[in-house]
């Protein structure tokens, strides 16, 4: 087999058998084919696209270049969650805890914010001692003791993804539903679960903006899923505000708490508590996704999912006080407001700004390289369809530079859009897909 | 400007302004853009296409990536000819004495062969001492003295088509008719020529079968030369049989003489003297094409041709005495006849396998660093539309080792097509582009 062939094959919008991709993959990995032809590949695929074998057959072969995490000596199902991200997400802060207390493990690999969107590593970094980077040996005892871990890529798993994926960034190949699917499943299969829930974000904050490509995306992530042996449902859910009222890491840290103690803003309670649902379900720890709702909402009522929460913090290192003293966590020195200049309705948002802002105040990274202020941090005070009056808080900033606050308050003071009539408030959960194979 | 915004352009179908193919090309060139972005840019380009701005651009700023050669000192115009390349086609080294012979410069700077096709400098180099390296002060001198010259390409000469070529060779990107303008035309205007004529072959033996692909890649040509302030046509020739009789190194210099001495097959004469014609016209030597026409005869019936052919073996280092005793070319040990298992009408021929059969005789190259034997030979006794019966000679091998003689000889036994109709010969020029612009 040679790459030039497998080219000009998907160049000519050729079908690629498990075969040829195999070759691509592994001889690319190890660096018997340069990145010149590589990168010539990739620009056939996002061009061409792939089918739902080849994502399957990439996803598989990108797995397989490094190692799959062995669980079988946790008892119970292993079950994730992955979001295709957004602002002010921080659901798996949440519902990690809520499913390892109904009594399913949750081996959790996660990345780190980039752009607008932030990370849970760097979320769970703002608490004070907590270690993102345990040795596999050192998950495995977290998740022995707690049944939830939380912890960062290592160099073992998907090495393949971590080169494909720096060349399609300088190549300009990202945005293409086969390759990302690719990267996002090798790198969840590879932490040796039993099912996945996919949160496929859509709307002006997310990296699908258009709903049918959102879809697209979820179609095939679920195909390749189920072509693997794996249990998987993706919720599209919107994405046209920020998540809850909290986006910051030290914020979103506080407001999981304040919903893992029964509280905190309706929508973010609701989309953990349907995810939770959903991974019980699929972990079959419960019959039905209503009778993993009821196990949630128990989880949370009983203080169990809390405990979770405390028991991992301390695990992995971190000061658990925080769970009970949140003023631990590293915080502002300074906030403004920002007001409306007319009064009316909030009838759409520019999410994606609000995190762009964020990361202008060190609150995320521009580049892979920039830190981030754990401090930082932005809360909303309206949203879609609510009532404001000229003069009235829009959102606090809470911020440690002057340096870039002139451009991100304005980033911000433009990211409402107050009309005259009341819009209807955007359904959450927009359509679950992958749904009927499991006959709910 | 970023090399990786400019690939996302090409991506999304947009078209580079001149300034952005410049940045391009010249930090390519420098080594500030990666092999693997160029290679990503490349397929972009291979699939969405090059407008004909986009394809004028590219050649001029892969022209202006090296030296572009000044022969001021000549007091005539300068011309040449190209040829998109077939079997048995050695009208360069036909044409090139005429137009001398006729009072203009040819400063002819030529490729190798590869593959099917042969090279005008390989051809030369069966001329024993024919030397094609010579420093563009030595290339100066002969042409000096004797108005033409055949040299190979210097690493002065547009330097980024080199590069480039060689990566879309590894990447499958090598037939795009935008890409091919721009290293044809790159290398020919570097030359230092006033006019050009353009032979794009077409058929079974040329690189663009199809007739269509031929004319859109010849009006692509003409219209970047008129961009660029160069009088150009295209004629689109026939190149679904070889072109006259012989096809092989010596063999090929051995019909050039014949032609240039007043005889050899109809179809290499005429076209000769037909690319001759416009030579004169576009280089002003000729009020005409048809008054072009004449001159070209009168060159060949004079003798005047030949002895410029003389001269110019003699000032590159060449035995001149080749011209009048072919023997002293390289010859082949042994001959095969090849026959006809049946008695019919020449259909057609698969004329690409011909010169690839040559290669496997090593009369050709399959890689680029294949050593040539310049002995080796086909002799073509039928065309298409001839009678031919049953154990009649089709064509007659001359070889040095029985190596792949099988493999050869089973190619060119399978490369007749004998019915039992008679059809008509294919007309020898198909089209001419870019003739009106001169008001012929």
């Amino acid at each position: 087999m040679r790459a030039v062939d497998l080219i000009r094959k998907k160049r000519d919008s050729g079908e690629h058998s498990r075969e040829e991709i195999d070759y691509l993959i592994s001889a690319y990995t190890r660096g018997d084919i340069p990145d010149y032809q590589m990168a010539a590949w990739l620009m056939a695929v996002w061009i061409r696209g792939l089918s739902a074998m080849e994502s399957a057959a990439l996803t598989e072969a990108m797995l397989h270049s490094g190692e799959v995490v062995d669980h079988s000596y946790l008892p119970m199902k292993k079950v994730d969650k992955h979001s295709t991200g957004g602002v002010g997400d921080k659901t798996s802060l949440i519902l990690a805890p809520i499913v390892a207390a109904g009594g399913l493990a949750v081996p959790m690999i996660s990345g780190r914010g980039l752009g607008h969107t932030g990370g849970t590593l760097d979320k769970l970094e703002a608490i004070p001692g907590f270690n993102t980077f345990l040795t596999l040996a050192e998950f495995r005892r977290v998740l022995t003791e707690c049944g939830m871990g939380l912890i960062g890529q290592t160099s073992e798993i998907a090495p393949a993804d971590k080169k494909i994926y720096a060349l399609r960034d300088a190549t300009s190949t990202v945005e293409n539903i086969g390759l990302i699917c690719a990267s996002i499943m090798s790198k969840k299969l590879a932490e040796g679960i039993d099912a996945l829930v996919l949160d496929v974000k859509t709307g002006s904050g997310a990296f699908m903006s258009n709903e049918a490509d959102a879809v697209r995306l979820a179609e095939v992530m679920v195909d390749t899923a189920r072509r693997m042996g794996k249990k998987a449902v993706a919720l599209i859910t919107d994405m046209n505000q920020p998540l809850g009222r909290m986006a910051g890491h030290s914020n979103e840290v506080i407001e999981s708490i304040e919903v893992l103690r029964g509280g905190g803003p309706a929508d973010l309670r609701d989309l953990s508590v349907e995810l939770s649902a959903w991974m019980f379900y699929l972990g079959e720890r419960s019959k039905s996704v209503d009778e993993g709702r009821v196990l949630a909402k128990e989880m949370i009522r009983s203080g169990k999912a809390l405990e979770k929460f405390r028991d991992c913090i301390r695990l992995q290192g971190g000061d658990a006080c925080i769970v009970d003293d949140t003023s631990l966590l590293p915080g502002a020195k300074f906030a403004e407001e920002i007001t409306s200049s007319k009064s009316g309705y909030v009838e759409a948002t520019r999410c994606r700004d609000f995190g762009t802002a964020l990361a202008m105040l060190e609150g995320g990274r521009g580049k892979k390289e920039d830190k981030i202020d754990h401090g930082v941090g932005l809360e909303f005070h309206k949203r879609i369809g609510d009532r404001v009056e000229t003069g009235e808080k829009l959102v606090t900033i809470r911020y440690n530079s002057e340096a870039k606050l002139g451009d991100a308050r304005n980033l911000i003071a433009n990211g409402f859009q107050i009309g005259a009539k009341r819009p209807p408030a955007p359904p959450l959960i927009r359509r679950i897909l992958g749904a009927q194979e499991h006959s709910v």
